[in-house]
C-alpha cells in the first residue's frame, strides 16, 4: 500500500489527484495539506469532495511520518524546499511543478529567476514514463513533466529514435484549455473573457520550451530548436498540439515507426494517416491519441496529439509514475474511460 | 442608393448581410431570395429579424427587376448559375462563394468536382480589397475570398511586396469558431461533441488551400506551398491564424514594413510586436488584427491575425466590395465596434 | 458476476453505462448492441472507446444466452419489444427509456402514443432507488426513471411524508443542458445555435410530467400538479431544478427532515439552509446535493437540486439499480468522485 | 446633437455605451472618466476600441463643461456623488446603477447600507421608458432599472393592468450570462468554474428584490411579494425570465391585453402562445421578446422574457432614455439586429 500526501490539494492539480487516487486499490490518502487553506476541512473549500479531512501545514516531519509517497503540488520553490526535507526523511516525492524537471539547474534559474540549493544531491528523473520507465524506479525525486511538453514529446520522440528529422526547427502550436492557468482569480481568466475567444500568450518565450529542448536534444543527440505557441482556447481542459516537422521519409514508414514504437504503451495510441484526434477523447482520461499526416511538396509531417492537462498533463501522468515508483501495474488506477460527451 | 437583392439570405452569411445593410445608409435590401424556404416569410425561420418578407424563389428575371446588386450566399456552383444570369442583366454581382474565386478554372474543377461553363467571359476579381481595390471597382463580379484565406492573406502579403519569404513553404494554423461550417445539421456539430473539444480537420486538403496558393504565388512571382491545418474549436464566431515563415531581416523591419503597408487601411490594425491579438477584438466587426514576434536562433517570424469569420470572412467584406463597387466611402456600414465582452 | 448486455450501446447513455461498468468490479460487458451501428465495430463509431466488440443486432436469444441482466437504452416502443422477450428468456431487464415507468399503461398511450402489449403482465417497478429499494430488489424489469423527473422527486419527497405540503401545485424549473436531448442531429442543437442562448422548451406539456405526478400523487396520497418548465442552456451535462412550494412550517424543521429522509443515502446530500448546490459538483458522478431557503413573507420553499443527466439521471442511477438487484452494495462500482473543474 | 460623457467607461456597461454611442447620429462622447484608469488611454485597457481618449478623473466641473448628459457607471454611492454634483452644474445624468432607482430612500439604506444625503430633493424617476416614457421627459436624473427587474417588470405589467394577479406572491426564476457580474476578478467567475455548470445565488435575497416590489406594488395598487432566484450560467450576455403566476382568466384573453399593451412598443414584442424565445435573439440588441403558456389545471400562467442584460438591461436601455430626454426619436441609435449566431 503506499500512503500518500497530497500538498496543495486544492488547486486544480490537486483536487485531480484527490479524484484519481479516491479509486486507487493500492493507494491511500493519509495527508493533504494546503497553502492557502490550512486549518479548513476540504470541503469549506470544495463542498464536492467526499473527503473531509482538516487541512495541515505543510510540515515535512508529520507529511514523513504519515507518508511513504508525497505529491507537490505548489508555487516553484515553495515544492522544492518541501521536496527535499521529506525526501531527507525517505519519502519518494514526485512534484507537479518545474523544480525537478531540469538536467541543468542554470536553465531552471534563467526561466524561473530562482537558484535551488543542493540540486546536484538529487537523485531525480523527468518523469515522462514512455522514455524514463526505468529510471523512474530508481528515482528518490521525479519531476513530473509539464503539459504543453507531455503532448508535444510524446508526438515527437519516435522520430528522433531513427533520426529522421530534416532540419532542427520544430513548429509547435498548441491549444489549451483555461484550466491550464490553475484555480487563481484574473480577469482575463473570467468566463466573459474567455468565452468565445481565441488568444495566443507568451508566444516563443514560455516556460515549456526549455524543457522540450532539453528532451528533444538530448534524444536527438544535437541541438534542436523549438518555436512554441500556446493559444488560450474557451474549454476547461485538454490540450491540442499541432507539430511541422520537415522529414525525409514517406508517411507509411513513419506511420509504422510510431505503431512499433508505442505499441506496448497502456496509454499512446497511433491512430491511422488522415485520422485525426479530438480533445474530447481524453476528457478525465489518461490516455493520448496521435494522429499524422504528411505534404509531400514541401516534405512537411504534421503531427497532432490530445492529451487532457490535467489528466496526462498533471495529475494522472503522477500516479502513472508512482506506480512504477512503487512496483505497481502501470495503469493500476488509471483505466478510466473518458467522460463522454 | 444600392438595391440589393440577397439569394440564400436564411444561412449564417446571409443573416449576417442583413444585420449589416439593415444600418447601412445608402443601401436597400429590394429582394431576399431563399433556396430552402422559398414561400415562407423570414420571420418563420428567424423569427428575430425585424424584417418579415417573404422569401422567394431565385428568379434570375425578378432579382433583375429589383435589384442594382446581388449577393449570392448559395452552393457551391447554384451561386454559378444564378450569378451568371443575372450579371448578363447588369446586376452587378458579390459571390460569398468559392464560385468566381479563380484565375485558373482548372483548380476550381480539381478542388470542387464542377466544370463553370463561360468562366472564361466573365470580368471577375478576387475580391480582396486591400489587395484588389482597383479592380474591384471595375468588376462585374466579386469572388469574396473565403474565411480563412482572408485572415491568412492579410497577415503573409506585406512579406511578399519586398521578397523577405527565405523558404517557399508557409505554415498556417489555423482555430476557427464553428459557425463556418453553416447553419446544417451534422453529428459532429451539435453542441455536446464540439463543447470542451479541439480537433482538426482536412489537414492539408481544405479548399481553401488553392484559393491561398494563387495569391500568395502571385504575389511573390513564384510558387508558394501553403502547408494549412484548421481546427475546429468550442466558439461560435471567430478565426485565430497563426503563421509560421522563415524570414531573412530583423523584427523591427518587418514590424515598419506592415505599419506602412496598412497604414491608410480602415480595417487592418497592426500591433505592437510582442502584442498579440484575440478573436474577441473583432466578435461582430470587419476590423482586422496582426499580431508578430520573432524566433531569432531559427529566424522564424510568427504571424498572428484574429477576424470574424462570417463579417471581415464573410458578410463584412463583401459589404466593404459593395461600397467599392459603387464610389462608396469603403467603410460606409462597417463602422461597429465588436460586441464586447 | 452481472453478465451485462447493453442495447444501444452508441447512444450517449449507452456509452455512459460503458463508462460506468468498464471499472465495476462485479460486472462484466458480455454483449453490445446497437440499432443503427449492428456490425460495425465500436470503435468506429467512437474510437475513444477501450473495447472494439462488433456491435450485434437486437437478437433476443443471443442476448439471453450471454447475459443475465440488459440495460436497453433505445427509442420508446423498441425497448419494450427486445425486454419483453428477453426478460421471457429469464434476464433481467433496466430500461433507460420510459416503456416501464408508468403504473398505469393508459398514461402511456396518451403521452407517447404507444399501446404496450401484456404491460400488466410485467413484474416492474419504477426504479428510483431511494424511494423503492425494496421493490427493486424483485423487480425482473426496472423502468429508469427520467432525468428530470430524478432531480425533482428526490427535492420533494421528503415533504411528502410529513404532509408539509400546503397547496397542490408544485412549480418545478429545471435547466439542463444538451447532452439530454440526445445524440443526434438536429438543427436546434447545433453548436452556434446552442451556445450563448437560453430557450425554454415543451413548457407544461414535457413528457416527464406524468411521471413526476404518478409519484408525487402516489406519495402525497391525493392529487398533486406540476408546473413544469424545462430550459435547455449552454452545457453538456447536468440539470440544475428549482422547485417553489408553499409550506406551512419553518426552514429549521424541514431541513432536519431532510437530513433525515436522506441520512442513510450513500448518493443525496443535503446542504445546510442559505447553501446552494453547482451542476459542477456532480459531473461525471453519481450524487444529488439538495439546498433550500425559505421565503417567509409568502411561506415559499425555494428547493434545488443538482444531478448530472447522463449518470444519476440515467446510466448511473441505472447500474445503482443492477447493484439492489444482484445484492451488490449500492455504490459499487459509483463511489467516483466529480471531474472537477 | 447631445454631448455625452460616460463615467467608468471600461466596466462592461461604459464599454457598452461606448459600442451604442458610437453609432449614434446625435450623440457625441466628449468626456470618458475612469475610477480605476484615470490617466490611461482607454486602448491600454481595451485594445480593440477604435477611440483612444485619455481616461479622465471622476472631476464634476470638467464634466459639466464638455457635457449635457452624464452616464454614470460607478459603485454605489460613487455615482451618487458624482451625479449631484454635475446635476446641480445643469447636466442631467442617467445613472445606471441603483443610486436613484428607489422611491423611498430607506429602502435603497435598508439594501446597499448606506444613507443618501439630499436624495429627496433629485428630480428624478425609475427609467424604464415602456412605463414611464412622460416623467422621462422631464427628470434631471434617470435611475435606469436593473437587468433582472427589466425582463421580470415587462413581462408582468400588462397583467398589473387589468388587476388579473389572483394572489400576491410572482414567482420569479431567472438565468442570467455572467457579464452581469461585471469586469472583475474572482474565482468564483473564472472559466474553469463557470463553464458546464449551473448554480443559484442570492436566493430570495437579492438586491434586485426591492426594485422589482416597489414597482409591482405600486402599480397593482397592494402589495406584491416577490419570490426570486436568480441563476448563472455557462454563456457571456443574455438574461431569461421565467415567470409563474396565478391568474383568473383565459390564455386568448391575456394574450391580446399584452399584445395591445406593447402594440407600439418599439423594443417589446409579444410571442403567439406556445411560442417560446431564446436569449440568442437579442444578443447585441436592445429587443425584448415575451412568451407566455397556461396551466389551466392550476390556473398558473407561465411567462418568459429575454433581454441582452448589457443592452436593454443597461446601456441600450440607457440610451433609449437619453433618447426620451433630448427628445429624440426613441429608437434612434438602436435599430441593431441581434448578432446571430
Amino acid at each position: 500500500m503506499v500512503y500518500v500526501g497530497i500538498a496543495g490539494v486544492t488547486g486544480y492539480t490537486g483536487i485531480e489527484l484527490l479524484r484519481i487516487l479516491h479509486q486507487h486499490p493500492d493507494a491511500e490518502i493519509t495527508w493533504m495539506g494546503s497553502h492557502t487553506y490550512a486549518g479548513s476541512p476540504l470541503q469549506n473549500v470544495h463542498p464536492f469532495t467526499f473527503r473531509n479531512d482538516e487541512l495541515r501545514e505543510l510540515d515535512p516531519e508529520e507529511i514523513a511520518e504519515k507518508c511513504n509517497l508525497l505529491f507537490t503540488a505548489l508555487p516553484a520553490g515553495v515544492s522544492y524546499e518541501v521536496a527535499m526535507r521529506v525526501a531527507e526523511a525517505g519519502v519518494k516525492v514526485i512534484d507537479l511543478g518545474a523544480d525537478f524537471r531540469f538536467d541543468n539547474p542554470e536553465i531552471y534559474i534563467k526561466w524561473y529567476s530562482k537558484r535551488l540549493e543542493g540540486y546536484e544531491n538529487v537523485k531525480r528523473v523527468y518523469g515522462l514514463p514512455e522514455i524514463y520507465r526505468n529510471k523512474i524506479k530508481e528515482a528518490e525525486v521525479v519531476g513530473n513533466p509539464g503539459c504543453y511538453p507531455t503532448g508535444a514529446l510524446l508526438a515527437i520522440f519516435p522520430l528522433l529514435k531513427e533520426g529522421l528529422l530534416i532540419e532542427d526547427t520544430v513548429f509547435i502550436d498548441s491549444k489549451s484549455g483555461v484550466s491550464g492557468a490553475g484555480r487563481k482569480a484574473g480577469i482575463e481568466y473570467i468566463y466573459s473573457e474567455v468565452s468565445e475567444g481565441v488568444k495566443a500568450y507568451n508566444v516563443a518565450r514560455h516556460r515549456h520550451i526549455p524543457e522540450m529542448e532539453q528532451e528533444l536534444s538530448k534524444h536527438a543527440g544535437r541541438e534542436v530548436k523549438v518555436v512554441f505557441t500556446p493559444h488560450l482556447i474557451p474549454m476547461t481542459r485538454g490540450i491540442f498540439t499541432t507539430i511541422y516537422v520537415k522529414v525525409s521519409t514517406d508517411l507509411e514508414r513513419i506511420h509504422k515507426l510510431y505503431r512499433d514504437f508505442y505499441d506496448k504503451e497502456p496509454f499512446v495510441h497511433v491512430l491511422s494517416p488522415g485520422m485525426f484526434p479530438s480533445t474530447k477523447w481524453v476528457l478525465g482520461s489518461n490516455h493520448v491519441f496521435i494522429g499524422m499526416t504528411y505534404e509531400s511538396r514541401s516534405n512537411t509531417l504534421i503531427l497532432m496529439s490530445v492529451i487532457d492537462n490535467l489528466v496526462k498533463g498533471a495529475a494522472g501522468q503522477a500516479v502513472q509514475n508512482m506506480n512504477i515508483m512503487f512496483g505497481l501495474p502501470e495503469s493500476r488506477g488509471l483505466e478510466m474511460n473518458p467522460l463522454y460527451p
